[in-house]
């Protein structure tokens, strides 16, 4: 089934290809320097598809308890992710509750109850396993795998993970980061997985572990994206309203894989369009808690601050040196 | 007069416009995980002007001691840097020592002899007046505005600072920062003087302060550029056999500086290479001690990695939305 719903089903004549998203929903209470909430959407499968679906149809698959608010679920619907694959298991909500310092760098945990999330299995239906474009949110590197062995023929999978299953399951992470196409880590991850300080270098050690690509988040200095064969760069959209940090990476992913389902191409040019696409999610994300801002935001929003992005680093190169000077 | 030696005298028809530097020549002791030098040179001039003279015709107003090497001053003659402002001063040249932890990250300083240049007055003489661009690099801001005070119509003004002058006379380098066009600063320094951890917002507070533009240097994040109409960023060039960051922003100034001279155009576009230029040259002078690869690089390897950071950020932008689509 192809969506025709608030995203437009087509874009340039083609249908839009769907993208699946495994991963969690959560309830977030969270305090930074700016304000707090108490029990607000979050969770990683949240945060991208209210950021993918301004792009492409998105498919949820995730579980959440039986406390999950009913205008949550309509925040999703408002947005046209289809939560089909949304299990509503007996029992209370994942919820996280955080608190950042000053400099907003880093989350400071201060409860995680997994709830429902603890015994999670993905189900894939149908519809989902026929996605061709799939996003491995953050969770057990054993579920990845689980997902990936129901997928049908995906086009694209990109990953994401964390620290927390670096330190336990190093090598269920790397064998998940083989089987995708594009494993996404933030600074602190890829320093962590690779045992390598200078994140370029981190990313080739893990191309040399068998990765296809590797992304590293690097908050407010963008990302880098290293393959084999090309390194691509986006610098963060510059904000100056930073709120809330929480989810800027699912949100990055969401613009990133949600470009490529929309364009349909995965050549060099779309791929670096594509990390200015999760860029400017990202930078919408930390704008607000929760996804607020990803899903009052719009499309002249979200190209305004792509096209700012690319005037922000692009110049008509001109030759320094000419040939005949001396 | 013209330069019209290695550095070719023209660019696509037109004269190349002379670059003055006035800092400091130096001779450095360094310690970094991979290796270390006695008595090399160093200095910001140095720096600068290897950097910016593969670009355009340099200048050098600094001062050594009757110690200084014959040798270094033919690697400068061998650049074809004027050295008619380098005075020779009764004593031992300033020489620094220091030392980097793994990281890399900030150099610890060991020793700081001044010697000749404790007493140092640039003296300007009638070709270091007439400069048609200027770099006041490091030195102390009461030196930099007397040497503001004998140029006579420059084009373009860039000045350096560091955090020990910021603590010390931060009247004074605001002063300085009124009077240049361009003030060049890294993350911490952005920070101290400003007093917003931001750097986006860091460096708005800075062209409140008078500034007219400010590019705030981050070191392997590459480089910002802000003025009241115009945002900038270039990525630093991601160089895998990083040796001794010492000089990395001297040689930036460099080539950010030498590709205006050299293009003689100061428009957005010829500003966002020139940032490309300046993260290229930084990227080389990073990959030995010393000025050394400076020296040693040519125009092919320059232009090589200013293409290479033009492929890694462009993309032919494409409309994320179509208008007819929905």
């Amino acid at each position: 089934m192809r969506h025709t719903g608030i995203h437009g089903g087509t874009h340039a004549g083609r249908a839009i290809d769907d993208i699946l998203v495994v991963g969690s929903v959560a309830l977030d209470s969270i305090k930074t320097p700016f304000g707090e909430v108490e029990e607000a959407l979050g969770g990683s499968a949240s945060y991208f598809s209210m950021s993918a679906s301004h792009f492409a149809p998105v498919r949820i698959v995730a579980v959440v308890g039986e406390d999950f608010p009913v205008a949550h679920r309509e925040l999703f619907a408002g947005r046209g992710v289809d939560l089909s694959g949304l299990e509503t298991a007996s029992g209370r909500t994942f919820r996280w509750r955080g608190e950042y310092a000053v400099d907003l760098g880093h989350a400071h945990t201060l409860e995680t109850q997994l709830n429902v999330f603890s015994t999670f299995h993905p189900r894939l239906e149908r519809q989902h396993r026929s996605a061709p474009f799939v996003f491995l949110a953050n969770i057990d590197p054993e579920l990845q795998l689980e997902v990936l062995g129901q997928m049908e023929r995906p086009r694209l999978v990109v990953s994401d993970t964390m620290n927390y299953w670096i330190a336990r399951k190093p090598d269920r992470v790397i064998d998940v980061l083989r089987k995708v196409d594009v494993a996404l880590l933030n600074e602190e991850e890829a320093r962590a997985l690779s045992g390598e300080s200078q994140l370029v270098r981190a990313a080739g050690v893990l191309l040399e572990a068998g990765a296809k690509a590797v992304i590293v988040k690097k908050g407010e200095h963008g990302a880098l994206y290293r393959s084999r064969e090309e390194l691509f760069i986006t610098p963060a959209y510059p904000v100056t309203g930073l709120c809330d940090p929480t989810g800027a990476g699912d949100s990055f992913a969401g613009g990133f894989l949600g470009w490529l389902a929309r364009c349909g191409r995965l050549d060099g040019p779309s791929l670096r369009q594509a990390l200015a696409c999760g860029a400017a999610m990202a930078s919408l994300a930390i704008e607000a808690f929760s996804p607020e801002r990803l899903v009052v935001t719009d499309r002249g929003e979200i190209s305004g601050r792509v096209e700012a992005l690319h005037r922000m680093v692009h110049f008509p190169l001109e030759p320094l040196f000419g040939p005949t000077e001396g």
